[in-house]
C-alpha cells in the first residue's frame, strides 16, 4: 500500500457543509438532540453509504461506519456533531469528518487491515441529560437513575435504549479522537500536534457566601455584613491560590448569583461554584481543602459537593503511535493534559483510548470565533490517518 | 388646650387593619399602584371622612385629608401606604396611620389653629414611574418626558393628570414626616428620636467590567482574562475606600451579573453598578473621581453615569421644633442624615420639610422581619403631635 494522504479539500467541504445545518444567526448551533444534530448525522449516514460501508444508526442515535468486518473488534474513531449554543466550527465536526476522510482514503488504497469504524455519538456539550451522552452509553457508563425517567423520555429516550447501545469491552481495539485543543498551548508553545495523556478530573463546590440583607442608604459602612464583598475576597483567594500552584491545576468561579441583586440593598446571599480542573485526583483534593478551611475561617459559607469526575489517564500505546507517526512526519507535537471532557474519555472504559489534539487560534473554543488553519488541519488529518495505520500494524 | 397625647391602642389597631390589606405571603405586600395600595388610600379616605375632616383623592391618588379651612396655607404631615414586594409592616404605613391619629387626637381636642392636612403619597417604593412619585408630582418634579406615556398610561395616568396634583409654593407651612429609621444607628446610641438633617443624595455608576471568555478547563491559570477576578477586586477596592472615609459617604455594589455566568467558562464580562451616597455632593464626587481613576489604572472598564441625586437639606426651622418637643418631653433624641429617600425629600421643593425618625430593629427594613416597638411608636407619634403644635405656635 502506498503512503496515502487525506485531501484536504474534502475536508474543507464536507466541515462547511455540517456548518450550514445551523439553527441560529450567531456562530453554529447544532444543539445536543436538536433536529439541526439529526440532520448532521442523517447527513453523515449518506455519505459513509456511498463510500459502500457498513453503517447503522444505534438505539440512541450514535451514528457507526465500518470498513471491514463487522463480526471482528475494530480500530474505533470520531467525535460529536453537536455543538453549544452559539458555538464555533471545528469543536467535534472536525474529528468526525476527519475520520470520514480516513475512512474515505484508506477504502480508496484498498485498506485490508482490521475492521476500521467511524463513530459520531450524540449529545457530547452540556444537555439537561449530561454532557458526552452517546459515548457514555456506549461504554455502559449511564445506570439506572443517573438520569431521570421524564428526562429521557423528552428526547424519546429511555433506559433500555441506552442500555442496548452499549458495547462490549471486547468490541474495541482501540479508540481515537481528533479534537481542537480549545486551549492555548499549542499555540504558544509552537507546536502542531497535542498528544493527551489525561483528561483532567473536575470537582465543583457550590458555595453559599450568607451575609445580611440591608438598605445601602442606610446602613453605616461598619454596621454591614456583606454577602458580595465576602464572595469577592473568595474570588480572589481561589485565583491566587490557583496561580501559585506549581502543578496543573486550574480553578474557576465561573457562576455567580447576588442575592436580592438590587441597586439599592447591601447583597445578602451570593451563590457561587467553585471548579477545579487537574490531571492528579490527590492534588484536586488537597487544594479544595485549602479553599475550604480558608472560606471556613474567614467567612461564613455552606459549601455542597457538585460534579465529581477523577481524572482520567490515556492509553499508553495510543500515546506511543501518535507520536511515532509524529516523528516519522516529522511535525512537532507536545505531551498535554486536557482541561475539557471528550468522548474519549468515556470510552477508556471499553478500550485503549486516546487522542489527538491541533492548535486552537487564541485558545478560543465554544464561540463563533473559534478557528483552526486548514494547514493544521490538514497536518492533524495526515497524524489521525498515520496513526489508525500503525495502531492497525500492530494487530496485524 | 390640655396637653393631648395620642392612643397608642388606635394607631396599633389602624396599623395592622393596613397590614391585612396585602397581596403575598411573604411580608405585606401593596405594591405601588396596585389594588392594595388602593384599598388601603380608601380604607384611610373612610377614617378622615368619620373624623368630618375634608378629604378628597387628588387627580393621581394622593388621599389629602384636612382639619381647618381649605383656603389657607396648611402644616402639612404624612407618608405613604405603599410597600415593597415582601416589606415590612411599618415603613410608610406607620407615618400615615400617627398623621391620622394626630388629627383625631387634635381634633377631639377642638384644635383651632392653622389648618393641617394629612397627605397619603401613592407609589413612594421603587416602581416603573420612579420612586417618591406621588410627593415628586405633589411638588411639580415630574417634568414632561420624564416618564414614557406608555408607561404612564399602564396606570391610568398622564402629564395632565400629574401637573393637575401639583400644589403650589404658598399651599403649605410646612411638611413633616415620621418614618422608621431603617437602620441602626439610633438603637445602637440608645436614642428615640432621630432628627433629620438632610436627604443622602445619591450618585450610580454602571461598570462593565471587561475580560475575556474562556473554556475553564483548557485556559492555563496566566493565560486568562477573568472578568469576575477583576470585579472582585473592585467591590473590594470600594468597600475598603468607603470604610476608611472619615464622612458620611456610604458605597455599595448591590447590582452584579456575570456573564455568560456558566460553570465552566472563565467570565467574560461582568456588569455591576457602584452606588456612592453621603450629605455632601462634592465629597460624594471626590470619592467616586477615586473609584473610576483607580479602575481605569487598574482593569479594562467602561463606566456609564446611572442615577444622579443631589443630597437635600431639610428645614432647620422643623428640626429645632422636634428638638425643641423632644427636650420638652425628656426624649432622647439624635442629629442625623437619612440615607434613604422619603416623599420629604420631594416636598422640600414648595416648603419647609423636616423628618422624625424612630428606632428599627436591628436596622432591619424592606423585609417581613421589619420591627420597631410599640413604646418606640407612642414615644414618637407623641413627638409628631407636639411638634405639630409647635410649629402652630409659631405662626399664630
Amino acid at each position: 500500500m502506498s503512503f496515502p494522504k487525506v485531501y484536504v479539500e474534502n475536508i474543507k467541504k464536507n466541515l462547511l457543509h455540517i456548518g450550514s445545518i445551523n439553527s441560529g444567526n450567531i456562530g453554529y448551533n447544532r444543539l445536543a438532540f436538536s433536529n439541526e444534530e439529526k440532520k448532521a448525522n442523517e447527513w453523515l449516514e449518506e455519505q459513509l453509504k456511498d463510500l459502500n460501508l457498513s453503517v447503522y444508526k444505534d438505539s440512541i442515535g450514535n451514528v457507526h461506519g465500518r470498513l471491514g468486518s463487522l463480526d471482528k473488534p475494530a480500530i474505533a474513531f470520531g467525535s460529536h456533531l453537536d455543538t453549544v449554543k452559539n458555538g464555533g466550527l471545528y469543536d467535534g465536526a472536525l474529528g468526525v469528518i476527519i475520520g470520514l476522510e480516513c475512512l474515505r482514503v484508506l477504502k480508496e488504497h484498498g485498506y485490508q487491515g482490521v475492521p476500521l469504524e467511524l463513530i459520531s455519538f450524540v449529545g457530547e456539550e452540556a444537555n439537561p441529560l449530561g454532557g458526552t451522552f452517546g459515548s457514555r452509553a456506549t461504554a455502559g457508563l449511564i445506570k439506572d437513575g443517573d438520569v431521570s425517567d421524564v428526562e429521557l423520555e423528552k428526547f424519546d429516550l429511555n433506559m433500555s435504549k441506552i442500555k442496548e447501545a452499549r458495547k462490549s469491552d471486547n468490541a474495541y481495539l482501540s479508540f481515537l479522537e481528533l479534537h481542537i485543543e480549545q486551549g492555548s498551548v499549542l499555540e504558544t508553545t509552537n507546536n502542531q500536534i497535542g498528544i493527551v495523556t489525561a483528561i483532567a478530573g473536575i470537582s465543583r463546590m457550590h458555595v453559599h457566601v450568607i451575609g445580611k440583607a440591608s438598605h445601602s442608604g442606610t446602613t453605616p459602612m461598619n454596621a454591614r455584613n456583606d454577602a458580595l464583598v465576602s464572595a469577592a475576597s473568595i474570588i480572589q483567594y481561589v485565583s491566587e491560590r490557583a496561580t501559585k500552584q506549581n502543578n496543573d491545576i486550574v480553578a474557576t468561579v465561573g457562576k455567580l448569583e447576588v442575592f436580592p441583586n438590587s441597586e439599592n440593598v447591601v447583597p445578602g446571599d451570593v451563590q457561587l461554584t467553585i471548579e477545579v480542573r487537574g490531571s492528579d485526583w490527590h492534588e484536586m483534593k488537597e487544594f479544595e481543602q485549602r479553599l475550604t478551611d480558608w472560606m471556613n475561617a474567614n467567612h461564613r459559607v455552606e459549601i455542597a459537593v457538585g460534579v465529581q469526575k477523577h481524572p482520567n489517564t490515556l492509553s499508553e500505546n495510543v500515546q506511543k503511535a501518535i507520536e511515532k507517526t509524529c516523528q516519522n512526519s516529522k511535525v512537532n507535537y507536545h505531551y498535554m493534559v486536557s482541561g475539557a471532557n471528550h468522548d474519549a474519555n468515556s470510552l477508556t472504559e471499553i478500550t485503549e483510548a486516546g487522542m489527538i489534539f491541533i492548535p486552537s487560534k487564541d485558545g478560543l473554543s465554544h464561540h463563533p470565533d473559534e478557528y483552526s488553519s486548514w494547514e493544521d488541519i490538514e497536518v492533524g488529518a495526515n497524524v489521525m490517518l498515520q496513526t489508525i495505520l500503525e495502531l492497525s500494524k500492530k494487530v496485524n
